[in-house]
């Protein structure tokens, strides 16, 4: 027979960087493109522990239905941990425990946005994200990103021209896909304007503690005095991202519409993982863990830049210097299109994501790429990076 | 601030189940509210060995980020063992793997349906799906159930005057409210009203292994030759609802829509999680484990009924005996309603629920109540049953 599909999916496109990872199983192929956490990240025997030690002292509650808002411990943990260290979330606020950081977004959505309805984001932007507010038939408009976070201007001007604006969806800590992270000023401001437009900040932080040098700066969130700020925090980089758990922290009288909305969607959250993170977060050290991630990525990111500079600088190709995360942005000269660049470097087998992808208008025209450096072994970092090397030498 | 919230997820209510799940930690409560699988149910050597396994030998794999369809080993296994063993699934059908069978209905809702679409269900019916379909700002259509499966001359007119009919949502085996099993000859007649209206079936399966009397009846998927029904399966009932694990065979033009929209809401199932239930198919005895399983409803279903004949049935109280399954609905004489009859109930601690909760319009009145038989201790089960026959005598 044949499939009417719905409005809000038929222009939906699987993402391009998840269907590249499903044909990169060729052992030669260079993975620049997926934002995989390192392998030496994994703290494989502390969860080999945790795990063998719940499915003994309590594997019914590991394995039995629970209830939506997520496994009580983490979520009171969490709370505390979030207000202590990040003064995220005060007394009108919940937290409640998601299936990812990408549950969020949706729950945000599916609650707040009917069709039509406005969302603002940074240009260029995480594509899950955007893929998940376009599945509601929003319309997306997309403020430029400068190097110290959006542009103001334009998000004012974004913020009166647009029609029924509910929020303003921001990743400001090394962001996805550029790596830009948001200035103290641009933070303060963002939250003023969002006041005076009466609209939500979506902050989305699933790398804020994988900063490796530099200051860290206060998220939005803890500014938030009027419950407009919406936070998602995830365990996908600093724990394991198979385990699919991430958190919200918004106003109590917002999360529990989001809960409704996750019951109709999958319940709750694995509730062995729930409980993994949890004895992960309360009977280890969990700063030091922090500071082994970051000194993982700080070698890693540092590699990845000195080969930069070693092999596409030369090319005119730009980039800033990261400070945390897991991507670096490079703008190559306007003599050829990004979408051609990233096929000339697949026929040497190295993917990287054309930047096109990551904005509102995939179709747009787009000179810059994002290289992932966490996913790569040293080895083929170095191999990849000689061979982008060899790509730009041809065809720039 | 204040939150407007979407039309959507205006009128959605939380689940009155497990709204109530939530209250219910007093140590005397008697939870017949619930659908959980009785603890004995729960395979825990096995999951326990298997965990072990798998962070030993594949610790990467289970810990990182993986595709959306699912973990291609459990995709593999269970075509051909869906094939095999129910005839479910032919050349044009893909398996894929979702976070409970509850996301294949939202998958297939967010797919198909545009808001004002209709989706027929049977009446009562899980609230679980009927609040999936409304977050979809759907026209949900109730045709009433009998004792073989829903009313066909209802069901045509439902189809005949109904506009833009989507899909056909039945739960044939062991129904949930209801605990009523499709009859054969309604099987095929559903199928046939289906092509002849050219809408779709979503068939969902959480309890068909639950058999524990009579005899196996075939899916209707089973009958379908043009890609007309979805099918939902899960791990929920037959090892564990912590888990999350469920999966969907439908044709494969149909599953690519719902895979773009699963990942714009949690990227992918956990992926430990899927491999737990690979190695548990795999490694172990699952018919012997499913024969277990039937033993343990079995004689608690017995137990239940045995009880309801002597303390319930003599105040006039009715129902069906079920041949599988986790619920039994009960009638209750027309001289109070289910709501004030499960209110009395509660009054003596004991959680049943009230059908209105299954019905298209909750505010419907209604004389049955849901009791769940999998979940409650067998004292717990006596006791209750006892109670509700106090409750009975008191107030009808």
């Amino acid at each position: 027979m044949e499939y009417k599909f719905s409005e809000r999916v038929k222009s939906l496109k699987p993402s391009a960087i998840r269907e590249m990872l499903k044909n990169s199983s060729d052992p030669n192929y260079i993975p620049f493109a997926a934002g995989n956490p390192s392998e030496e990240a994994f703290p494989l025997e502390e969860i080999k522990e945790i795990s063998a030690r719940i499915l003994c002292e309590n594997p019914i509650t590991a394995l039995q239905y629970s209830v939506t808002e997520g496994y009580k411990p983490l979520i009171e943990y969490l709370k505390t941990f979030m207000k202590e260290k990040y003064n995220i979330g005060n007394e009108d606020d919940e937290l409640i425990i998601t299936s990812g950081a990408q549950q969020v977004m949706n729950l945000a959505t599916k609650s707040l946005c009917n069709e039509g309805d406005t969302i603002i984001c940074e240009a260029p932007s995480f594509i899950g994200s955007l893929n998940s507010f376009r599945s509601y038939k929003v319309n997306l408009c997309g403020v430029p990103l400068e190097n110290d976070g959006i542009n103001l201007t334009i998000l004012e001007n974004s913020l009166r021209n647009n029609l029924n604006v509910k929020f303003i969806y921001t990743i400001p800590n090394f962001q996805n896909p550029s790596g830009v992270t948001m200035s103290l000023e641009k933070r303060k401001a963002i939250y003023s304007l969002a006041k005076k437009y009466n609209v939500l900040i979506l902050e989305d932080n699933p790398y804020g503690d994988l900063r490796f040098t530099g200051e860290n700066l206060p998220s939005i969130k803890s500014f938030d005095t009027d419950g407009r700020v919406i936070y998602a925090g995830s365990f996908s980089k600093i724990l394991s991202p198979g385990l699919r758990v991430g958190w919200c922290v918004a106003n109590k009288n917002l999360t529990p519409r989001m809960v409704v909305c996750k019951q109709t969607e999958d319940v709750h959250t694995n509730i062995f993982a729930q409980m993994v993170a949890y004895e992960f977060l309360t009977k280890y050290d969990f700063n030091k863990h922090i500071e082994r991630l970051q000194e993982i990525y700080r070698k890693r990111a540092t590699f990845a830049m000195d080969l930069i500079d070693k092999y596409l600088v030369p090319y005119g190709i730009k980039y800033n210097r990261v400070e945390g995360g897991l991507f670096i942005l490079c703008d190559i000269p306007k003599t050829i299109t990004a979408i051609d660049f990233c096929k000339k470097a697949m026929e040497k087998n190295v993917g990287i994501v054309p930047g096109n992808n990551f904005l509102v208008n995939a179709e747009d025209i787009c000179y810059d790429f994002r290289l992932n450096y966490s996913t790569p072994s040293y080895e083929q970092l170095e191999k990849g990076i000689k061979l982008l090397g060899e790509t730009a030498k041809e065809v720039l």
